[in-house]
């Protein structure tokens, strides 16, 4: 035994000696060394591609000699005449090993491989996808020993991959003979390796071997916009990615108005069903041919959503999520099956919604928590779920607190009386001038600030149409920094401000930030009606994050996390001048794009997330903020700008405010009294 | 500990000591005694009745005083009031030993009772079905732990009853929060226990204590006839019974028929499939009509049907089944749900179909083996499923042989010239006079022979319209014993048979049975091509069965087992003259009924019957007819009647059959070479 040639493998580390002539594949798996293969050996898929390595390596005591593999065969030669093997690879399942050797696994060649992201700071992802595809070779039908082709493709199965007890979705009945017998009794299969309530799986059957790939979706299932990304279920990577309002919206803008629909009409909550399943299958028209793919590749598919939306999503009316005690039908997470939902993808494709955190904190933000991993985090992490409802985490790996908020939709543009969504056209960037007070802008579509040169004939296709989310934040928050509106929130007068862009409108002063009456185009102003509505927005946000700060016993955190495609659009500072986040350093508020989005990418791509998951939000504390006496002494606080009571000492180091009060008796101006309670 | 009261239950002898004041129920509960209950023991339900026994019980060694339980309480006398309670009965869970006391468990309080059945010799049924109905209080939300009410009602389940780790159908989220608010946080659910495939699920739900009852359909889906027992999931009791013909039956008389209408028609086997499903879903709605139950609360249901019908039931192009090898698409089990099936019962009703036991063997003749076991028989039985295919297993607690034999449609009345189904009008019985070769018979709908004082008028709404497939058989074995008939199957002429009811009918003779002429109805003959229509049924049969003798080791058996709605009809010493079955001694053939029915009932009832029947079909030994040589000259020799080359020794100690050979040189009449294979 120990005159047997010794192979190493890199990078696990992994080694043994094994009789001269044993493939590499062979050794691999001998080994436990993470070496991919569909085909099992059988020089087909060429998935098991290796680098030998020569010479001398003193780190493993091993020398390894050039006829230490095997010579090049002709299935080798027959594979890169066809396709191309990159140079110094080999097929793992052709090249023997002969004497000593030092054998690379490049990354593609694993199956639980590392996908690659662009966000630097995103946690990885490793493949463990819920569904594989294996090449099987299925013994013929013998009249002497009669036994159904599915129970000689099940023993296949476990004879050569070793999956045991495996069954067939019912639709495998249906193509399964012929597959067979075209193959000429080597078929493709894609297996569902099954979970909790659902047992392992073959879904699909292919003729001899698929050269093709099979697909998953991620799904971000939000009040006002449905996105999806389309996944390859080999490598991980996103071939196609889209996204639609959500055709609810017709029924209400916000989740409480949806409720409302649907407790006021008689099968209103069936109607939002049907509407959400039907965009559903419009969007995944749409990816598809984006991909240029088969819908009916699409094996696998992962939702993530708040509660109202999961309900209206599996059929179940939101009635008691509309009242307290706010009960969710269920919050575990849910195996499903495609046409379970009326999703017109794979006929049997799985369907994983992850598991709901209370009442009013959701699968999405059980996504952003397994995206943004507070549950792991060494410092304390704020992590903010911007969006029609605010969804709060804050934790370290001691423990996990979580709320939500009910923001309402200004943060979208939404009752801002110059508001839009974010579009070409919308003001996304504001600074206004300390002596002029007169504002410069961008508008999406442009690089370029509205005094630079250029700019009118960089915009002249969009025009300028109003203020997105983003850029009413900035603007509400430089107002504050150039003292045109005070503390409270009221905009002050001309005299009081000393600019005419404050002009008395109505019973309260506005700021005239751009009067397109020259070009025909609409007149932008920002009302103290506007002011009012982000301070209850801002205001429900924060005082949701500072109660959970109360109940982890701080009066700080480390770090703020702002998720959400809004949240990566917000100026750190600006949102920090209105009193939106805690006081933190500048330089530790960062964007985490939609990462709801990203959780439900990391449970498509690795079941083991799932589990993880399932797991973590047990262990996360839920608040209720509506049966909390200090949420509303929060809410009330944190209506002035950035607040009433709380010091923002790193801000001050960054931003001095002007001390302003343009309250000349008329009235309380902190509004705590006009507090709404939205969801959505 | 030993001064606590001693109680003893009977029937099964469980003893042991609880403090005074114990419920019954719990005592019964802690013993592991049989004693059913669905509200947990809150005087609800009643399942829990029980009969004290007092006075000595030397046998037990204990006295029972007149207070050894405690005195008739307030929920017992309201359900008294309310239901009546049988003289001498408690309920369980209301009842408390206060002394020693002996309790006998009637039959109906048992979960695992036995179904009392008809048909003596039939194997008990106990109780076991795989859904159950479990009352539960489930905890109210509470909005500083929130948890998703179906979370609770799965604690509840687990607390209250130990079922541990239910999930629920989707459905049930459509209902579930309505329920439980409308019973108070008490509901009755059905559960679905689980099994391979299927985890253990709620699958209805009702708000409080749900009094109605809950069915399942033991369904056997014959080529010609679909017959169902709708079952009640608690007692077992059969509540309604009803058939259809077969709506395929427009695609082809035999299954060889359909499987050629599939091959020559694009979409032929999805139409088929649509047929079969529609043609059920009107038996059910006839079925579920005459119990006067909702369709709705059909939760479960098994099927059984040879592998064509388990095909295209299935929606699975049977175009395998029609050649060798004759590879089944899948020989298991399964379990699926109705929906899957598009039967509109429960929506998310189970469906169990049994496993086929090889590619011309079904689940059909697996449910035989289920209801008859031969698997468990002492000697050497045979059991045979007359039909348009005939399912025959030999075997006893060694071995088990099965095979199947194509007799075709003669034994169900067709290709007879005067033959018809089994209908009031047909002939059922026969018996001719030795003397004046007189045919005198019944017809279906009279018990009168038609020599009897008032058969014209007992028969007057029927008329004599043709025979049926019992009565052809007497008729042939009729006419063997008095000579009309030799034993190559040649009628003879007037003169060699002295009758002038044998005529010349074209190149052979015609035996005239009855000439309905006078009363404008049918003149009833048997042909010579009638005779030999007969023979090659009764050979395929016979063959069938020696050839599975043959691979026993055996030249006879010591039962026989006639099964199928036809076989219940057949009187014994006919079909023996006939050649049809082995020689056995006539009290040793004995009709099981639909026995493919009864097998349906039993594994819809009892789910260990499932796991029984899935295991006794590994062991038994499948025997292709189509591919071993003797078939053919088992089947040439089982031609003649009774049989050319086999001695009948027990039969010829019954019946005499005259030497006759009507063959004057013609040519030869054993007619061998036009067999045909027939599937059907």
């Amino acid at each position: 035994m120990s005159n047997d040639p010794l192979v190493v493998f890199t990078p696990s580390g992994k080694r043994g000696r094994f009789p001269a002539g044993t493939p590499v594949l062979t050794a691999a798996r001998q080994l436990g060394v993470d070496l991919d293969s569909v085909c099992g050996g059988r020089g087909i898929c060429s998935k098991c591609q290796i680098t030998p390595s020569y010479g001398e390596f003193s780190k493993h005591g091993v020398t390894v000699a050039d006829d230490a593999l095997s010579e090049w065969n002709s299935v080798e030669q027959r594979y890169d005449d066809k396709r191309g093997l990159k140079k110094g690879r080999r097929l793992g399942c052709q090249a023997q090993i002969m004497g000593d050797v030092v054998i690379d696994v490049p990354e593609e060649s694993q199956v639980h491989k590392q996908v690659v992201r662009k966000r630097a700071e995103a946690r990885e992802i490793i493949m463990n996808p819920s569904i594989r595809m294996y090449y099987v070779e299925v013994q013929e039908p013998d009249m002497h020993e009669p036994s159904g082709d599915l129970e000689r493709l099940a023993f296949a199965l476990k004879d050569q991959w070793g999956l045991e007890g495996v069954k067939a979705d019912l639709n495998i009945l249906h193509t399964m003979q012929p597959a067979l017998r075209k193959g000429q009794w080597k078929v493709t299969v894609a297996v569902h390796h099954g979970n909790a309530t659902q047992p392992a799986k073959v879904m699909h059957i292919w003729p001899g071997y698929y050269e093709g790939k099979i697909y998953g979706l991620a799904v971000d299932l939000g009040s006002t916009t449905i996105a999806a990304h389309l996944c390859d279920l080999d490598s991980g990577e996103v071939v196609a990615s889209s996204g639609i309002m959500n055709p609810q919206i017709r029924f209400g803008e916000d989740l409480m108005s949806r409720v409302s629909y649907s407790m006021m009409n008689k099968d209103g909550a069936a109607e939002m069903t049907r509407a959400v399943r039907e965009g559903m299958n419009t969007l995944f028209d749409q990816i598809a041919g984006e991909a240029g793919i088969d819908k009916g590749l699409i094996v696998d598919a992962v939702f993530v959503c708040n509660p109202v939306m999961h309900h209206l999503f599996l059929g179940v009316d939101p009635f008691e999520l509309g009242q307290a005690p706010f009960a969710l039908a269920t919050s575990s997470s849910l195996n499903l099956t495609a046409a379970e939902l009326d999703l017109k993808i794979h006929p049997s494709a799985r369907v994983y919604i992850l598991p709901c955190i209370a009442g009013h904190v959701g699968a999405d933000a059980a996504a952003v928590a397994l995206s943004e991993a507070p549950d792991k985090s060494e410092d304390l992490v704020l992590v903010v779920d911007v969006g029609t409802n605010a969804e709060i985490l804050l934790g370290n790996k001691e423990k996990v607190l979580a709320c939500s908020s009910p923001t309402g939709p200004a943060f979208e543009g939404a009752q801002i009386s110059s508001g839009q969504r974010a579009a070409p056209g919308a003001i996304e960037r504001v600074e206004i001038d300390p002596v002029t007070k007169a504002p410069r802008f961008k508008v999406i579509g442009s690089d370029l600030w509205s005094d630079d040169d250029g700019f009118a004939e960089a915009i002249a296709g969009s025009g300028i149409t109003g203020i997105c989310g983003s850029g009413i934040i900035e603007m509400v928050a430089e107002m504050r920094m150039q003292g045109i509106v005070d503390g409270p929130g009221l905009i002050g007068s001309p005299d009081q401000t000393g600019t005419d862009r404050c002009f008395l409108d109505g019973r309260t002063y506005s700021y005239m930030v751009w009067d397109g009456s020259a070009e025909a185009g609409p007149t932008i102003t920002v009302t103290n009606r506007d002011i009012r509505e982000i301070q209850m927005a801002k205001a429900a946000l924060y005082s949701g994050a500072r109660l959970l700060m109360d109940k982890f016993g701080v009066d700080k955190v480390d770090r703020v996390v702002l998720a959400g495609a809004f949240g990566a659009h917000i100026s750190p500072k600006h949102a920090m001048v209105l009193g939106m986040i805690p006081d933190a350093p500048l330089d530790k508020v960062t964007s985490a794009g939609n990462a709801a989005g990203t959780g439900a990418r990391i449970a498509l791509l690795n079941t083991d997330a799932r589990a993880e998951i399932e797991q973590t939000v047990q262990r996360i504390h839920k608040i209720e903020t509506a049966i909390e006496p200090r949420f509303q002494e929060h809410f009330v606080n944190a209506s002035n700008i950035p607040n009433a009571v709380e010091p923002f000492p790193i801000l001050a180091t960054v931003v001095t405010l002007p001390d302003v009060n343009f309250n000349t008796g008329g009235g309380d101006n902190t509004d705590g009294g006009r507090r709404r309670r939205r969801r959505g």
